[in-house]
C-alpha cells in the first residue's frame, strides 16, 4: 500500500472536496463536504479550521502537505493566489502557487487561470486544474482540442499540446436563473413542473443554433405560445433550456472555428451532463464523455508533484 | 372649435393617456395620469372610476363615447379584448373591438394582435394602434416599411400598404434589467453609475451585431474586464446596454431579411430614444424619429371612427 504523499483539495464555492493520496495517484481516503468557499470563513477556525476537521478525520499526519485549486484561491477566499495566464499547463499552475503563511502544515493553493489576449478579458479558477488533468486523448493527432466544461459559468477550453491555449466563458446557467425567475418568462414556467421534455429542448437548441441572433425573439415566444396555444405550445423550461444551451454551442462554434471539425471533450455529470449530450447530439455533433472528478485529482496531483518534488 | 366626437385613451400597463377629440383629430383637452392597468382594479370604482375622474376633470359630456387601446383589454385588465390575428389594419381592429357591458356611456376596449405564422408565436397590446397610427410614408414607394417600438419587449412590425403583416418581440428591457441585477454582473454594475459612456456603447453595439452567437460570452468579459482591467475596461452599464441592443438589431436584421435595405421608422422619445438612435448609428444604419404618442391618438382615432359613424 502507497504511503500519504499529499493531500488533494478541490475547493469551490459550494463544494469541498479532499483525497489523501500516494505519489503515484492512488486514492488512500476520501472526504465531501459543504464547506464551500462562500461560506468557509464563518465556520469555527475559518477555512483552516474546516481543512484540519477533514484532514483529522483521515488521520492525516500533522506535517502532510496539502495542495488545493477551486475558489479558495480568489481574492474573497483563503489566500489569494493571482491568475496565471494563458496559455497555462502543470508548470505555470504549480509555478503561481502560494503558500498559506503560519499554517501547522504546508499548505499551498493553486492559481486561476486569466486571459488577455485580444480584449478578450476572461478568467477561471479550478476548472483550468481540472482541465489539465484530463487524461491525453489517443485520437488527436493534431494535438488540438476542446473542452466543455458546463454549469453556471460554462469554460469552452482549447487544450494545445497539454498547454490551456484559450477559453472563452459562457453564462449559461447564470442566465437561466435570471430569465426564469426574473421576466416575463416566470409567468411561463411554472413552479413544480420540473419535467424535461426532450422533443421541446432539442427544437429549441436547433433554433437558436441555426439562429443565435433571434434569441430574445424566441425567449418572448414561450410566452406567446403560452397564451394563444396552451395546449400546443412546447414545455417551456426544456425550451429555455434548450435556447440558452444552443446559444451557448453557437457562442463557442463562433469563438473557436466551427465545432464540425472536432469531437468536444465534455467534462459533466449526472442531469447536466445528459442536457449536453442532447444538445450535441441535437446538432449532429460528437462529444466524449469524460470524468471530471478524476481529472481534479490528477491535475491536483500534477501541480503537487512539481510543488512538493 | 370642433366639438367633441369622442374621448381615446392609451391604457397601458403602468399609465394611462386620454385625449378628447373632435371629429377632425383635433385635441380640446388632455389629461395623464398612472392609474396603470396594473394597479386600477384597486382604485375607487375600478378602472371605470378611473376614467370616470378623468372625463369628469374636462367636464365630458355623459354619452360621449370612450375608445382605449392596451394592456387594459389584457385577460388581467378591465374587460378582455380577444387577439386579433396578422394582418391586422384598423378594420380589424374595429371589428375586434370589445364594449363595456353596464357602462353609462359607450366604452369599446380594442383588441391586441396576435401571430401564429410559422409557429412564431408573438403577442402585442397598444403598439398595433400605434403603429398603425403611423403618418403614411412618403419615401416608401414599395410599400414596405419596417417601424421598431423600442422598450421591455421591442417589437420590431412590417407594414405593408398600411396593414401590419408581422412582428417580432425582443425582450431587450426585461433581459437588461434581469441580468443587471440577478446575474454575476450585479457586482459589475455599480449602483449609481448611471453615466452614459458612448464609445463602450458603440463598440458593444458592433460586437453583438456582428456575432450575437458570441453575447452569452461578451457578458461575462464585462465581469472578467472589471478583475483584470478595472482601469481599461469598457464601461459596464454602457456595454451591456450596447451588447443587447446590438442583439436586438441583429435579431430583426435575421428575422426581417437583413437591415440595410430600410429606413427604420423609430418609434420612440427620449432616452430611450436616444440610445437606439446610437445604435442605429455605430452600425451605419438609418432611422426616422416618430412621434408616438401622434401616432396612438391618430390609431384610436382611425379605430373610433369606424366603430362610431
Amino acid at each position: 500500500m502507497s504511503t500519504a504523499f499529499a493531500a488533494l483539495v478541490d475547493w469551490g464555492t459550494t463544494s469541498f472536496r479532499l483525497w489523501l493520496v500516494g505519489e503515484d495517484g492512488t486514492v488512500l481516503a476520501e472526504r465531501r463536504g459543504g464547506e464551500g468557499m462562500a461560506t468557509a470563513a464563518e465556520e469555527p477556525g475559518g477555512f483552516a479550521g474546516v481543512l484540519d476537521r477533514h484532514l483529522a478525520a483521515v488521520s492525516v499526519p500533522a506535517d502532510l502537505p496539502v495542495v488545493a485549486c477551486g475558489m479558495v484561491g480568489a481574492k474573497q477566499g483563503w489566500l489569494e493566489a493571482p491568475y496565471v495566464e494563458t496559455p497555462a499547463d502543470p508548470d505555470s499552475l504549480a509555478a503561481g502557487a502560494v503558500k498559506v503563511p503560519g499554517a501547522e502544515r504546508p499548505v499551498f493553493i493553486l492559481p486561476g487561470v486569466c486571459q488577455r489576449a485580444d480584449g478578450r478579458f476572461d478568467v477561471m479558477r479550478g476548472e483550468e486544474t481540472q482541465i489539465l488533468g484530463l487524461e491525453t486523448s489517443q485520437d488527436r493527432q493534431d494535438g488540438r482540442e476542446l473542452v466543455c466544461l458546463p454549469g453556471t459559468h460554462s469554460k469552452w477550453v482549447t487544450l494545445e499540446k497539454g498547454r490551456l491555449a484559450g477559453f472563452a466563458t459562457f453564462v449559461t446557467g447564470d442566465l437561466f436563473a435570471a430569465i426564469a425567475g426574473h421576466t416575463i418568462l416566470r409567468h411561463s414556467l411554472t413552479t413544480g413542473d420540473d419535467r424535461f421534455d426532450a422533443a421541446s429542448f432539442a427544437e429549441a437548441a436547433r433554433a437558436a443554433f441555426a439562429h443565435p441572433a433571434e434569441i430574445s425573439n424566441r425567449l418572448f415566444a414561450i410566452r406567446a405560445g403560452g397564451l394563444l396555444a396552451p395546449e400546443a405550445a412546447p414545455h417551456a423550461a426544456s425550451t429555455l433550456s434548450g435556447l440558452l444551451i444552443g446559444l451557448e454551442l453557437a457562442g463557442a462554434a463562433s469563438r473557436f472555428g466551427g465545432l464540425g471539425g472536432h469531437v468536444v471533450r465534455l467534462v459533466a455529470a449526472g442531469p447536466l451532463a445528459a442536457r449536453y449530450r442532447a444538445a450535441f447530439s441535437a446538432l449532429g455533433l460528437d462529444a466524449t464523455a469524460e470524468d471530471g472528478e478524476a481529472a481534479v485529482r490528477r491535475g491536483l496531483l500534477a501541480a503537487a508533484r512539481r510543488i512538493l518534488t
